[in-house]
């Protein structure tokens, strides 16, 4: 058993190892994690929807594969969770409304088709808000999802369920999306490392905007080095995703080291304005040496992100119009408030102000851009909060200021989607009570490897992310 | 002066290659185009911003860095001409409009610099109609283009200038925009080649709608190989695109050569039910012994694209009210009514609406997606028309069926915006009157490539492109 648990926190790479090099066999690798499942799930809820014998019956056929010599993927055998947006072939996806407490897909995700492909295997489907709206997972189909530093809290959301899973050893690599953080602060918030990658890095299918740069796929993992196997398997362009970068995903399979010495790196506790919890701020400015340790040139400063608010909630407003503006009708009373709200600001849009957002964005871009020149990192705290109660839907007041609507708390985060940068977040430290405190570390347009190496950099630096949580100790 | 207009003549790559090997200087290419300038742009007024003495000053600056052994850029001393909707540095942009008759920007957009950057020496902007609406090339500042083939007639447009200049030997390359055709109807109207690249192929900048891929930035010239080579200098990403593909334009520059045997090729006189004027579809006709004399496999199918219309006019207004909306409160007596009329659809545009032509572009792109899976290439008429009397302002009736907008009967290109794929045009042939046909090549998504190796081969079968306006013989 105690064996087992120490499978279960191995990084993703090093059992990669092991599985291809057959020193250990798929079945055992998932039954180590099935058993880390059974063992820590009931008290934080994150997978909600289990695979055990598809899972097994999967892992014998790897091994059979690997024994005939045949070719396996670089993901060969290791478990894999989806968040249960996205879409699984057979597998019941609700989205975490109770609208689709019976939906089953007939075709993968391709964020999922590529996992599979790749030889991961997939061990059920992670806890997500209702339609991933809100950085708080809970829903009605399965509850909520909690902290596993603190039970009373919020794991964050909306991949909240993927983060705390990885967290407490269920699986070593998990997917996520994110519009407004939802891969930074559940990471943030389970002190494992999520990567929000460039528009297009991850080819997003089925998707209604497709040409939409605001929510994106990606990986989330315990370390860098994971985040970058797992983006290895997920990158790369494909013709059902228009905004696909062409460039190979074989690039994230490199190493990740790099000397940082002399890097430019603009520090900002709060981007030049927005409320910080003090206990956040405190842990945030640890990062001060931790950096300068590593090399890099440090600076106060900020970006003018000023439109970014309003960009971020016309787009998203549109956004979520678009995608459930048609459930309203026939099901308002089986959708939570805070959807029926951005939904219903939705239609309150006219052309003009998407067109003047449009604009917006355009403009914000290029002064990021001009802002990113100067520096080759933007690093900031991921949240502006620690994990609260899980019994609060929404921060409404950080340090003594309100917040009017219940997305406003996760500024730091949204503010940095709208630049369209690629960005992650790294375990930075922990409060005094307990609570993971995550860094967000910002690259140029499309370095998301850039991202990867300074994300891996810190963590060898500092070796948060080491610190397991109380409930999988 | 007949050598000169030879010279004149010449395709690009051949007079890349010359310049190269310095069998013609700079000087004497430059001079060469700014006498058939001299000659031809009377009857036509293409060019309507002349640079005689920087381009000559410009040529000698080049033929001083060869003769120093310098490296010279690919397009080294080759002319070219800017549509004026382009920025160019220190030269009058007017946009078409009396607004700017006297605007003058501080800085070259992306094409412009990119042109400059391999080599090409400006010889002068060309004519487009006001912020290029309309396929019909006329505006309050320089009047109208004329078709070199029938100076009764439109040149089409938006890039018409571009077109007529090439067509009459005043420069070998030109570039120009598309939006709903103006890079394919001018090229159709005056017997060249237009490619509307891949969004992102050619990224673009200043823009205010950076992630949309409604408006693309691209080349015009003679041949199938001088768009390549044009295309081998301006392609390529840029992060000031958030959209840029990052394909190295070198690609570019291979060979187009290619065995079409056995190639799978729709082809669609009507897109399955668009009023196309007899005359055209006759000449249309003749391109299908031409397909398979190449060995394609030609079937006649066109793919469903219903719905986009709704897409093209939602988006098309809404790009005009968010990039033209504030100049209508102090210019309106100043602005073109159908320039007015298409700001005025913009402003009656709500959220929702656009959100439902988000998912409907979204839903077409798949469709057409799944047929492009079955063909390599889809092959239509680029206009409805032929080039039509130039004091018409747009079509308003084809083959008795009446239009309801100025842009309804630029369908046959604007439908394949919508479906963001690459599309040339190329000459296919003349009408009983001697007014010429286009070809639209369309490709599968981002394959820029083959759609020029399609075109490449098209025109060396058929010789039409050879055919000289009666105004530069």
């Amino acid at each position: 058993m105690a064996m087992e648990g120490e499978l279960c926190f191995l990084p993703a790479v090093e059992l990669a190892r092991l599985l291809r090099e057959r020193e250990l066999s798929a079945v055992e690798v998932v039954e180590a994690h099935l058993s880390q499942i059974e063992r820590t799930n009931p008290e934080v809820n994150a997978i909600v929807t289990l695979l055990p014998e598809r899972a097994l019956e999967e892992a014998r056929a790897a091994d059979e594969r690997l024994a005939r010599g045949e070719p396996v993927g670089p993901l060969h055998g290791l478990p894999a969770a989806h968040k249960d947006l996205f879409w699984t072939k057979g597998v019941r996806t609700t989205f975490g409304s109770p609208i689709f407490r019976d939906f089953v897909p007939d075709a993968d995700a391709l964020i999922v088709e590529r996992l599979k492909r790749a030889g991961a295997i997939s061990l059920g489907k992670t806890n997500t808000p209702e339609f991933g709206a809100g950085s708080q997972t809970f829903n009605e189909v399965f509850g909520a999802t909690l902290n596993p530093y603190d039970t009373s809290r919020t794991c964050g959301g909306s991949s909240g369920g993927a983060a705390v899973a990885l967290a407490c050893g269920m699986v070593p690599l998990a997917d996520g999306s994110d519009m407004g953080g939802s891969l930074r602060n559940p990471a943030a918030f389970c002190n494992v490392v999520g990567l929000r990658p460039s528009p297009g890095r991850v080819p997003s299918w089925p998707s209604q905007t497709s040409w939409s740069p605001l929510s994106v796929d990606g990986p989330m993992a315990r370390t860098a080095r994971d985040v970058a196997l797992m983006l290895s398997a997920i990158a790369g362009p494909d013709p059902r995703s228009p905004l696909s970068i062409s460039e190979s995903p074989k690039r994230f399979a490199a190493p990740l080291e790099r000397d940082f010495s002399g890097v430019r790196v603009a520090w900002s506790v709060d981007l030049g304005g927005l409320p910080v919890e003090r206990r956040v701020a405190e842990v945030f400015r640890g990062s001060l040496p931790v950096l300068e340790g590593l090399g890099c040139e440090v600076e106060e400063a900020a970006p003018d992100l000023s439109g970014a608010d309003e960009v971020f909630k016309v787009f998203r407003a549109w956004h979520f119009e678009l995608a459930y503006g048609e459930l309203l009708e026939g099901h308002r009373e089986r959708m939570k408030d805070t959807v029926v709200w951005n939904i219903e600001e939705g239609r309150r849009l006219s052309g003009p102000r998407l067109g003047a957002a449009e604009r917006l964005r355009t403009e914000l871009y290029h002064r990021m851009l001009e802002f990113m020149e100067r520096y080759e990192f933007l690093v900031l705290p991921t949240t502006q909060v620690a994990p609260f109660p899980v019994e609060t839907p929404y921060v409404t007041e950080i340090e003594g200021e309100r917040m009017e609507t219940y997305i406003d708390w996760m500024r730091s985060c949204y503010y940095i989607t709208v630049t369209a940068l690629p960005a992650a977040s790294v375990p930075c430290g922990f409060t005094g009570e307990g609570l993971p405190v995550g860094l967000q570390i910002v690259g140029r347009p499309r370095d998301d490897f850039g991202v990867l190496q300074l994300t891996h950099a810190f963590e060898e630096a500092t070796g948060c992310g080491r610190h397991r949580p109380p409930v999988a100790p």
